[in-house]
């Protein structure tokens, strides 16, 4: 399998204005180089608005550099100015709810308020969006929770695996997947 | 209760060009029956064409048979083609996420990739859709998830129980539901 | 914190017309209170019609008294007239999946008919809008599944907390939150 591409897209107000320094994104990059060996292709800081996230999301699925995956991390939550989710939802094709269940599941051992974050997940083009948490732990613990059904997701996508789960009338797949 | 009337739509492109057999359609059929004593009133084989899912699952619903329950099996993952979630959303009036959170948790024990189906579930006049994945494992193990629900949801969209979990001025009921 | 400022709209045909008691209402006004130190600053109980359902979500969000949390109790499931999610997705500016997973997760332990509710849930202005099932019971028990989470999600919809869980550069904050 070809490296998995990555752009990860930080949402924060405050670093957007070099108030704060981000920390989550830098830590989703080195987290996606040394568990998927993942190749970074972009990084981008944006504040919390919905036509400029939007915008982003869509120039860099459909322009370029076309990664296979999209992470944004922050602007999830309640906070009156969070609009990532709403962003995302604005241009993706194909909603995936699952993914997010999943991340929302498994970092519920950790706290229940990873059931607080709103993000949303789907496709735009050959890319999957994915929205974290904003915080560098939520961000990191979310993509650890993906960790195992990403590469998959990922290959799927890309249209490198015939996942229709069925055996064709001349060879037959020894394992069945579930999708 | 009179017999659950089930309708089965067997999404995949190479099915339906008689390049593999479709083994979940049939399975998924008679699971219906078995478990369920279902009546299967219609089966169909069609592409991974989002107009012609929602155009099928349109007639059924609306203008016969009018089932109970409409299983699709197929296209709910990533590959490029997969659009039986968008099918369904495009001709659903209520949505019930429920339902896919439900054989997502139940299915995860299996394998974690429960998680990567998209399928989404709502209902269409009185007819309640389901998306199962493609495999013939995947689509049974998932229908297994809701054997113990199906019953009384199938109940309860055909106005059959009054389901507001309030007692009336007249009577009382034992058991409280929670819907 | 200041109290919770609760609104309670209870959706039943039978009750709006009198011929059922809303305990539901009541039961989640008398919890809220106790267990939030809520304070009810709307009660209101209607038929099960989209338009009005909406309208009423609408006043008490943007016109007054602007409650930090709405409460529905009632519409949810999957019978003919049950339209509250419907309703409430007329509505809201910002939809929240997980609200509604933690309700069902945590509810499954009672009865996994906890999943046939269609409950969503999202905000509107400043205003969390949450669908409860109809029932005192699933009502109680799902508003008790979101008791720990509430008070941080309401204090975040205020802007009272930055929860971007990023360090200012001046300040560190000693506890990451997850959104």
């Amino acid at each position: 399998m070809t490296p998995i591409r990555v752009a990860i897209l930080t949402v924060s107000d405050r670093c957007s204005r070099g108030e704060a320094v981000d920390t989550s994104g830098p830590a989703l990059a080195e987290l996606a180089q040394r568990q998927l060996d993942a190749q970074i292709v972009a990084c981008a800081c944006l504040p919390d608005e919905r036509d400029q996230l939007a915008g982003q999301l869509r120039r860099w699925a459909l322009d370029g550099p076309k990664p296979d995956l999209i992470l944004t991390t922050g602007g999830t939550g309640l906070a009156p100015r969070d609009v990532t989710p709403e962003a995302t939802l604005d241009v993706i094709e194909r909603r995936h709810n699952g993914l997010m269940e999943l991340i929302r599941r498994r970092c519920y051992e950790k706290t229940p308020r990873a059931y607080l974050s709103r993000g949303e997940a789907g496709t735009l083009g050959r890319t999957l969006v994915i929205n974290l948490p904003g915080s560098r732990r939520g961000a990191t613990e979310s993509l650890e929770a993906l960790l195992d059904v990403l590469p998959h997701a990922i290959e799927t996508l890309r249209g490198q695996v015939i996942d229709d789960g069925r055996g064709s009338l001349l060879t037959r797949p020894d394992v069945e997947t579930h999708t």
